[in-house]
């Protein structure tokens, strides 16, 4: 669950939405990850016993580098990992093995978003912890990527599973209902990447529990 | 005070290091702000009094921006005021404006970095609270822009108030010592960006003393 | 008469629109500079006797620098000047001063874009040769900005004025007509910045024709 | 041969330089591209027989984006491929597939840089024409990744080959003599990619004889 800079999900009222996702992962045993600001990291980490990542971190070791994101201050922040390369947020691809490699010295789960079947492959090879594929061209219109696109899903997941075997594919991008969950699920993903829906909605801990209860039902 | 991605500064050793800041400005009654990582910025607010600064905030309003660092999650954090367009984190002229005022709209006070004359006086016409001219060439050298470039201080001093008559003017880049600080002053400036002299040398407490003995002494 | 990437104005559709333009400013005596891609510019400059301008150049100088664009280079193919800052192609503010002054060095005109009259006044401060104010939401969209925001443009010249005498004033954004045209003049502009109106119009030649027949009535 | 921006290698000189590529290329019989810079593409494409790279290409489609650099341009100034991701201009990874796509229609050929064995399968699994790795710490120091680092070399090639059977590898960074190449080739790549020590050195056509003898004999 991606709090992104949404203002519902800035200072108090981050840290209220991950103790309601603590709540409800706790209630169900599905395991539930938030994504709060940097900002909000520590005071999120201090709050919940959910896994907490950080939505950055720059190719950085400790030094000079004024306004960066150092992986050694998000997990000095408590983080259990961090997402990489949002469509937000996209890093070069020399990047991307860099920051893998600093995450893992830093002892940070890496999840690294890709867009297509290629480029899910390619980010693949570099074995991050998990891949979340989300097409930018879905993001925030409640069109779910495991609806909308399906053939999307599974052909990124024969192509990463070509050149690594164990990596866990999440897919994200307009999923917005238990349905959507479900139906991620059976094509052979591991889980949801989730953020409007759930952050803007009236009521998060209520989609929260539908998309629980579906993910249980579909075991 | 600069406290950028250093290690000496990241988590429990930047709030340390904010603390004995806090208590040299106390001791002396010499304004000293600080400038921690955005995952420290909730704790070292509440843990002193003096201001504390963002190291930077992105051109963006509330919204879905993965990665970002949004003005109000700044000032949710309680932060003062932010550093930008410090030279290890440029931003583009369209966007100085546009983050100026999204930091005045979140009330928070702003520092602008500059380099050279020129520069400063273009950044003066946009009307931040505080311009900081630094050669990004001197930064982390011990060599201080006051004493080995005396005329470019004053010179973009002249350059700003023929354009601004009020935005309090610091210099940075290489200061390391009271004298350093003591010239600055001299050639008319309001105060100084510290950063590796202080954050990374054996006593933080020690250097802040005497910079800021030498400033009640220049009075 | 900026050729953007369009379709219709690259590679030999490129040099055909130059030659129409350089037509239309032999005949009225009216000023029209173009700026062709990159690519092209070496054919265009040999093609036409019109003032042609790079669309970019870089903040470099001559060294290992692949895929970017020299100054010299540009000069090297027979420009005369060089837009700088484009929406569509934003440079940081402490590459403005440096990129002005290599311009200057290569004897390169140069025009930077705007958008706000702030920015219009601090790019002002750096001394370039023009100065284009174009608003981006309103490029390309057929509402110029001279009838849209007219106080825009006298509020930007204002600002201008008060820190630079002497540099030109253009405007841009969905300028599309003589009447565009006419009424910017009047708003104290020197000239105009056109591009989809005239590049993916059915007849260039007209519609530059009736803004040079503008220009003529307005002196 | 990447001319990058030397000033050796812009306008006349860059046309010179390509000229005595062609000479060596048609005497020796082993192919030798050029890549000039932009502004000199099509006069080098119109003066030699040999193939020519862009340096660059950027993920649009012909548009609105000002001093961008576009396929079909390049295509239309005769270029028969590109570079693309060199360190000295990184793209993110989501651009190099669309980018790799965009080339493909426009019929160039791709080279994409890299410069870990990671990377290089990273980018193998999006099946450019040929891959180059260079890591740019060589870059322009005179010592050849060919002799500094074997294994660098090899493991790249071992990982490119196990995701991607027919894309071309080539070696570069600090290749300045004939051992140079001959180790490259030895080491099971396809050929070298040279720069400052042909474009800046004193004789460029008797290095590049030098380099084509050893080619030969490596046969």
């Amino acid at each position: 669950m991606n709090f992104k800079t949404y203002i519902e999900a800035t200072g108090k009222r981050g840290v209220e939405l991950a103790r309601i996702a603590d709540q409800v992962s706790r209630d169900s045993g599905v395991t539930i990850a938030v994504a709060p600001q940097f900002t909000d990291l520590k005071t999120v980490t201090e709050a919940v016993e959910i896994p907490v990542f950080s939505q950055h971190i720059d190719p950085i070791k400790p030094g000079a580098y004024t306004g960066h994101v150092l992986a050694d201050a998000v997990k000095a922040a408590g983080a259990y990992g961090t997402i990489l390369n949002h469509s937000e947020k996209r890093i070069k691809i020399s990047e991307i093995e860099e920051v893998l490699s600093l995450a893992k010295l830093s002892d940070l789960a890496t999840l690294v978003c890709t867009d297509t079947p290629g480029v899910s492959a390619a980010v693949a090879s570099l074995s991050p912890d998990m891949i979340a594929i989300e097409p930018p061209d879905l993001i925030g219109t409640g069109v779910a990527v495991s609806i909308a696109r399906p053939e999307l899903i599974t052909n990124a997941i024969k192509r990463i599973r070509s050149v690594n075997g164990s990596v866990e594919i999440l897919c994200g991008a307009g999923v917005s209902t238990a349905d959507d969950v479900s139906k991620a699920l059976q094509l052979g993903t591991h889980g949801v990447l989730v953020s409007s829906s759930v952050v803007k909605g009236k009521s998060p801990g209520q989609v929260l529990e539908n998309m629980t209860d579906e993910v249980l039902r579909s075991k």
